[in-house]
């Protein structure tokens, strides 16, 4: 058993409405069933006219560019500088939606495929039908990624085979069940087809032989299958994205308390954290013995019944207006602190006949 | 021009002390100068005894694991549930730091290798010395990867090939100049590795044969190369860790204002996004006319030197002791918003003579 991984040489330029079938079939008479056919996306780009006419340089050329990656951007993730690393309506994340400047004239800029699975499957059946070869098509682009250096050709497109080979539920030889082992095998498939690609010069197709027993397969879901929903991703935003929204969460805060009980040590994390921030002499007391509670409960107006404890905070005296504006902008910041500890909270006056300046249920 | 992928078939169980580089050459007399070796980390990892004891089941087992998952954990990146995405001594970021249950004895756990590279330059050398072929050895594993579904292989250590291929500063067919394109080939080639190994059964090792020339070149810098720094990487942390770690900025807000004069329109984007958060009646305005601001300026005391601006802040009148407070929590969401729009504030007391509650400084 051998994998083989060949260039298709001699494609040349390819420009709108070319017939990529064609030129690959004539560039590649060999191919054979079974082959797994790795196309750069810009080529099917180019013969299916993705590109957009912008000016060669100058301001013009980046707010010109700025508009096309807007129409291309469903949702940004991070920026950094002029980077900017996007969700696109296919659901890819990738710098600058996948709009490249290089390989091209210098007017004019290459989108992504619209839909690179039906690239993929459109290519396929083509070659099925008017060159009787039966192979799997895989529509590549090259995309970072977080955490490691350099980049990577990964799938956009695919027909022909599954995405993702599913060891899940194998037993290993020690009589281990595999858990995580869902290979995203098309993505491997790409990265092993740009290998011989980046080795040659201008070579936008490679072969890869032997991975695949034969033809006839399914058209299969496509790397649609590979698109996780940002809701799933725990890298949905960008760290200084996040932590900006997680500020404005604190901004805005809502009241609290929440349905379940609060958690004493985590209250206790929150008052520590804020304790440096705090102006001299602010107290926050917490309160969840019983029978305190209780007593406290009655005298705290608009004390809520899902409240499962109260913080008492106290100014230092003498309490002047500003020392108070001062404690209230101090107790906003414990409830933001509450808030990063899970623990809702209520901001309330103050019980009566207590020293308290201010309350929170939580 | 082509590459193959063949496995390594025959290798069988590795355990510690096992010579990697007898098993290889024994299992593959076939190799030649210039082949790329590919080898899961997990046999190197057995070889070199880097296994752990640990209960084959119960709390026991998930009390141990945690223990070695936090020895091998240089930093937390993400957690969600019983999934940990941490950055390990190595600077990779992997689920579970890349510590493996599976393909060994129910009572052990394989940690990665101490120092993948320096594993890699070692094969090497002993299939050098010893049996007289000179190879590139990639270590490989397993893993998972942002906004993608499914896992791939990519390399941790390498020896004899650089881990990225630099485009960058060529020219294309058009003129245009490459800016970006740094392949990490050695993912691709770890990747392809994988599809072979997968393929078979249990298959550790696999050669990718055509992408080098011949042997002879330095062990390079190794699979470091490829880890970027958490201060490089806008996905440094799990959006809801960076959230959080917003959240924690925002409760521990230092004073400002900042060096840099305060931008009006993020000013007032930063009041619009707190508008709906406050105590019906709070106001607050900024003041940025020159004028106004000087007798401003002359007022409040305490005033800074670098503050650029003031926003005014009026509770809603008749005004006690609990609307204070809450104006005072009211002002800190402004203050946080700003923070969150890239303005420093600090609290002041309001200027002597006017109606306001309080004043910012920015």
């Amino acid at each position: 058993m051998r994998l083989e991984i060949l260039p298709v040489l001699g494609i040349g330029d390819v420009t709108a409405g070319d017939d990529l079938a064609a030129l690959i079939a004539t560039a590649a008479p060999w191919l054979r069933d079974g082959d797994v056919l790795v196309v750069t996306s810009k080529i099917v780009s180019k013969a299916e006219g993705r590109l957009v006419d912008v000016p060669a340089d100058g301001p013009e050329r980046l707010a010109a560019r700025d508009e096309v990656l807007a129409a291309e951007t469903a949702r940004v993730v991070a920026t950094r500088g002029a980077t900017r690393i996007v969700q696109t309506h296919h659901g890819f994340v990738m710098a600058s939606a996948g709009i490249d400047a290089s390989n091209v004239e210098k007017t004019r800029l290459v989108l992504l495929p619209e839909d690179p699975d039906a690239s993929a499957r459109a290519l396929r059946a083509a070659l099925r039908e008017r060159y009787d070869v039966d192979v799997a098509v895989i529509v590549s682009d090259t995309m970072g990624r977080p955490w490691r250096n350099g980049l990577t050709d990964v799938a956009l497109g695919v027909a022909g085979l599954p995405a993702i080979r599913d060891h899940r539920g194998e037993i290993d030889p020690y009589g281990n069940e595999l858990h995580l082992t869902q290979m995203a095998v098309v993505d491997e498939l790409a990265g092993a087809g740009e290998l011989i690609k980046g080795k040659c010069d201008q070579v936008p197709v490679a072969v890869v032989r032997g991975y695949l027993t034969g033809g006839g397969a399914a058209d299969g879901p496509g790397a649609r299958a590979l698109v996780r929903d940002a809701e799933q991703d725990l890298f949905a935003l960008g760290t200084a994205e996040a932590r900006v929204a997680g500020m404005l969460a604190a901004a805005t805060l809502a009241d609290g308390p929440g349905p379940e009980p609060a958690d004493p040590a985590a209250v206790r994390r929150a008052i520590d954290a804020v304790a440096d921030s705090l102006a001299p002499g602010t107290v926050f007391t917490l309160v969840t013995d019983e029978e305190a509670r209780a007593v406290l409960t009655a005298a705290v107006p608009g004390w809520p019944a899902s409240a499962t404890g109260l913080v008492l905070g106290e100014a230092a005296p003498p309490v002047s207006q500003p020392d108070l504006v001062r404690f209230g902008a101090d107790t906003q910041r414990l409830r933001v602190a509450l808030a990063a500890h899970g623990v809702p909270s209520l901001l309330l006056p103050p019980p009566a006949d207590s020293t308290a300046s201010a309350a929170l249920a939580i």
